[in-house]
């Protein structure tokens, strides 16, 4: 018997990294060693992975040897310099961040959907998706098979762990600032005034607000985050024409995006139908009985794998279109989940042809 | 000279009515009389209005003697019941419920819109529009005369407020049991355990999270507050045929409705086209310079009267369509301001023909 791959972790100690380390101690256990790797501020740091403790090593081009995958969970720019490193050294690279995913030479994998992509990687790298993304296409990609997508139009809750433990500590901290204050400052309703300059690292208070802006400013006044959901979601379904609008909003949830999807179809649609595509897909839990107060919500999504699906309507004005909301863990599908799953796929076992 | 008119507030101590006895002491002042009137368990309160301290008084038929206007923030089936006695008293009604919205001897008036709307009335009932609706539908209508609107898909981040005092109270007690909990109940973000039963007028928490529903449950999976939306955008625009898809959602946001709005129209447009048709637009303020963290949020337009727009985009896959965000105070424009407007244009002074 083969000896089990050996997995690096790059940013293991992030919000995502963290994630991922949990998961792996839940999941099937594929992997023989596990080497975890950070910036210099983390080396040293001693984190529980599959009931071990692990001490994180540095990152540098000698960690990589005899890594089989190596997950990347690290800022685009740390990606972009590391990620080729890790390939000369062996290493197959599954990376979160955005360094690589439009790469035509780089496959965007979600399993639930392209899986056979994994294994066409002519430059030893695979992409995972934005976590928008993620979270709402296992949801999109059956009602697409089964109806012939052509339309998207978005408009996302994203929650504050998107941004990083950074935006879990602002958020945290405004709450704490405001808990208690019925009338917050001296305008009534005045948050900026109650939680001051404490941002964090959004433009704006997120304490009882929502914030229309994600990422950095992409052409045209739209933001990169929502040409990121465009561009990936034809990539990943293999449509590149499909007409894409998203409007990406940040909301004061911890944990766990939501996005209200109207999909535009080739064929007419019908609720039902639709909700049989999604009761049988992979990584898809449907909730959908909005009188027993039945619908996805960040709070019940948290820490789960699946994303959650519901709000399923056809539209009243439109026969080939259907309105819903899917809610799923940003941290999990939206991230450290998919890099896992698709680290799996690089080692799974094949039967030899 | 003629006397100046009386006016009557019904329902003066809810959440509406308040903003509405606020705004009444800040507008320009074309009222004799104001006469305050409530349920019974607000009766003998005392509210200030114009600098004067008025005495809530009973709601009863004889009440309405001698008013020439009464504007009605109550329940539906309060104003079903009393706004034709208070007609039958000589008054003329501005109705915020929706209870008369639809009726088609029901002019449903947004002043920057369809003024003249407020002299046919067959019934001596004037609606004002649902919450939702009216802050969007001031952006709406300049670019409906600009391009010509064909198709609404909406999906709102609506405020607590807009459920009553009660929701307001419910969140505000949510977060001050959360505040400081970083852990959030035994699985780890488990707001309903941190929350518990507490959840005031809503189906699910609302600290941490969004709730994609709001009102009763309507034809085939639709909200009643969807069907609010399409209707009265339809009757408003004058536009029977046009096609809306509406996801509602609710945040945690006290007071401040935004709407992401995707608009398909007859022709091509430009964002700097629209730009200016909304920079010239009345009860419209524009807010769209992302660069400098200038967008449409709930803590700026909270207390102020106008819609706030921005993040105006041309759609990338469609030359017709134009993405924006639209942020309103619900209990003002969304509200008391909008029925304020109706009231004195009720009894404006006319030249004669």
């Amino acid at each position: 018997m083969a000896p089990q791959p050996t997995l690096a972790v790059v940013g293991a100690t992030g919000a995502v990294g963290t994630v991922l380390c949990d998961l792996l101690s839940a999941r099937r256990n594929v992997w023989g060693e596990i080497r975890l790797l950070a910036s210099a501020r983390s080396v040293g740091r001693k984190v529980r992975c599959r009931g071990e403790e692990l001490t994180v090593g540095a990152l540098t081009p000698e960690a990589f040897d005899g890594v089989d995958v190596a997950v990347f969970d690290v800022p685009d720019e740390v990606a972009a310099r590391w990620a080729p490193i890790a390939v000369d050294r062996g290493a197959v690279v599954v990376d979160n961040s955005a360094a690589f995913r439009m790469d035509p030479a780089v496959p965007l994998v979600v399993p639930e959907i392209n899986p056979d992509q994994v294994d066409h990687r002519p430059k030893g790298i695979i992409a995972n998706a934005n976590c928008t993304t993620l979270t709402m296409i296992v949801a999109i990609a059956p009602l697409h098979r089964e109806y012939g997508l052509r339309e998207l139009v978005l408009a996302s809750y994203q929650a504050v762990s998107g941004a990083g433990q950074a935006g879990v500590d602002a958020l945290h901290r405004q709450l704490g600032k405001i808990a208690g204050d019925r009338v917050l400052g001296s305008r009534p309703g005045d948050v900026r005034q109650a939680v001051g300059d404490d941002l964090g690292p959004f433009p704006a208070p997120l304490a009882l607000n929502v914030v229309p802006w994600a990422g950095s400013l992409a052409d045209h006044g739209w933001s990169s985050e929502e040409m990121k959901v465009r561009n990936e979601s034809r990539k990943i379904l293999g449509l590149p024409d499909l007409k894409v609008s998203a409007t990406c909003v940040r909301v004061p949830v911890v944990t766990g995006h939501s996005v209200a999807v109207h999909a535009v179809f080739a064929t007419e649609v019908d609720a039902e139908g639709a909700r049989e595509a999604l009761r049988n897909a992979p990584g898809v839990i449907l909730v959908d009985d909005p009188a027993a107060g039945e619908f996805p919500m960040p709070i019940d999504a948290v820490g789960t794998d699946p994303s959650w699906v519901g709000r399923i309507r056809r539209a009243v004005d439109d026969p080939r279109a259907l309105d819903l909301f899917v809610t799923g863990d940003n941290l999990r599908k939206g991230a450290a989940l998919n890099t896992a799953q698709i680290a799996e796929l690089v080692v799974r076992p094949r039967t030899r042809s």
